[in-house]
């Protein structure tokens, strides 16, 4: 399958026995697959997501909004079963034309707004309610630097390292080395930056610290991919730091449980309506 | 070397042969190799760059608020040759600690400002001229949402189908046709998306545009990683519609030559500080 007489043909046919563990959901085709509108709760926000690195990253946002005590933050957070295509629907695809999560739905307008991409959906929080990113000058242009430098680099942890590294159906030697060599270079800048600032856009905690911590704070911890020994996690200090500084805030502790349908039963939460919902969880 | 029998070791090592085209410039760490530091020409902004897709959104843009007649984007482009290491200077490594093109320094406030990541460096300019990304409202939205599916989305077409399509040292077959089909998913969500609009993010030309052609109109047109065939990219007809009107662009045909330094000798433009210095060559 992959020795050194493969040579690739003119034209790429798609064999949909390749792609290891979610060769089942994935296709060389957008668009939705089967009719099915979303549900709508009753807060101006609507969240469709799942609790992967991406989705948390809006929801500790929308829990840091109302830990700040910003209350009409409110939110509906609904599962996507990406295992089941759930994001193919006709009515995901209408918030999300790229059908992965998380996507949004603002109501709160004049005009309902779609959101898409973990990114974009924190700029749109931030901005909205005037919180996590700095309005102007050299505050918000490191905060958007760090959230540009996640959105670029995770696909290198996620699509790349760890796909090759848990997922595949068979471990392949280059890249799994082509993938771990340039993440242990990411922790290695996210180090150095931590080792100067508390936080990753300097004094203050902001979008980016949300946007990074899903990724590289879990990595750190040991919790992604079962990767901490391989990578040596531990010799990241100042991210280390970080990443337990983080796990601290209340508001990360309840945003990681929402949407949450694996692990420890007693710590997930597969809807999040209200705030009621994380008692005796945290 | 990538035969079914590879077990990984339990901690991962650096083996300096392994990485391809460009092994001999990535390394697990990060921060500065040499010092040196960087020249600065007599314009507010300076720009740090090689025409990559990721280098040529920044001067289009640059060439765009130009073409606008906002005289004050005026700017000095200087070359930074990646395959001599030039990104791993104390110099640039001040300005982007992650070593990649683009970086950029504002000196046209009261605080120097260093910006990194092409992303956050097309909303900086945007933000600061107001053009090309609406203020607000759904245009905004759709703008946001796109450009952050740029930056999660060309990793995958970047760091992993021109890697191994192009680059690896070897043709893997299972890499291969991963990140074929995830390319052509997203040509198909950019097809379907053109098809009803005339530019990606709605009716008005924007940093989406911007960000998104050098990759995939590039691709589209054929001009990426020789892999038109490959791809059978003339099948998705809104984007070729799309492709073609973009490279109309007087801008878009100017900020394609800057920090260019191979392909046709007559149509390149090592450095950039004065508009006349396209003389010639558009």
């Amino acid at each position: 399958m992959s020795d050194k007489s493969y040579t690739p043909p003119k034209i790429w046919k798609w064999d949909p026995n390749n792609g290891g563990k979610f060769a089942n959901i994935n296709r060389p085709e957008a668009g939705a697959r089967h009719e099915q509108e979303l549900p709508v709760g009753e807060h101006p926000f609507q969240l469709y997501s799942l609790a992967t690195p991406n989705g948390q990253k809006v929801t500790i946002m929308f829990e840091e909004l109302l830990e700040a005590g910003i209350q009409e933050a409110e939110y509906d957070a609904w599962l996507i079963d990406i295992q089941e295509g759930q994001q193919f629907s006709s009515g995901f695809v209408g918030v999300n034309p790229n059908s992965k999560i998380p996507a949004l739905m603002d109501f709160s307008s004049d005009v309902p707004l779609r959101i898409f991409e973990s990114g974009s959906i924190l700029i749109h929080l931030a901005e909205k309610f005037d919180a996590f990113l700095p309005k102007q000058g050299h505050d918000r242009t490191e905060t958007l630097n760090w959230l540009m430098w996640q959105m670029g680099s995770a696909p290198f942890l996620g699509g790349g390292f760890g796909h090759f590294y848990a997922y595949a159906p068979e471990k392949y030697e280059y890249p799994i080395n082509r993938y771990a060599m340039e993440v242990k270079r990411q922790l290695d800048v996210l180090d150095k930056q931590l080792e100067n600032n508390e936080y990753i856009a300097g004094a203050h905690y902001s979008i980016a610290d949300m946007a990074i911590w899903p990724w590289y704070g879990l990595l750190a911890h040991g919790s992604l991919y079962d990767a901490g020994e391989f990578l040596q996690v531990q010799d990241y200090k100042h991210l280390q730091r970080w990443t337990k500084q983080i796990l601290e805030r209340p508001a990360v502790k309840r945003g990681r449980l929402v949407n949450k349908v694996w692990g420890d039963d007693e710590k997930q939460l597969k809807e999040r309506h209200s705030s009621e919902d994380f008692k005796g969880l945290v």
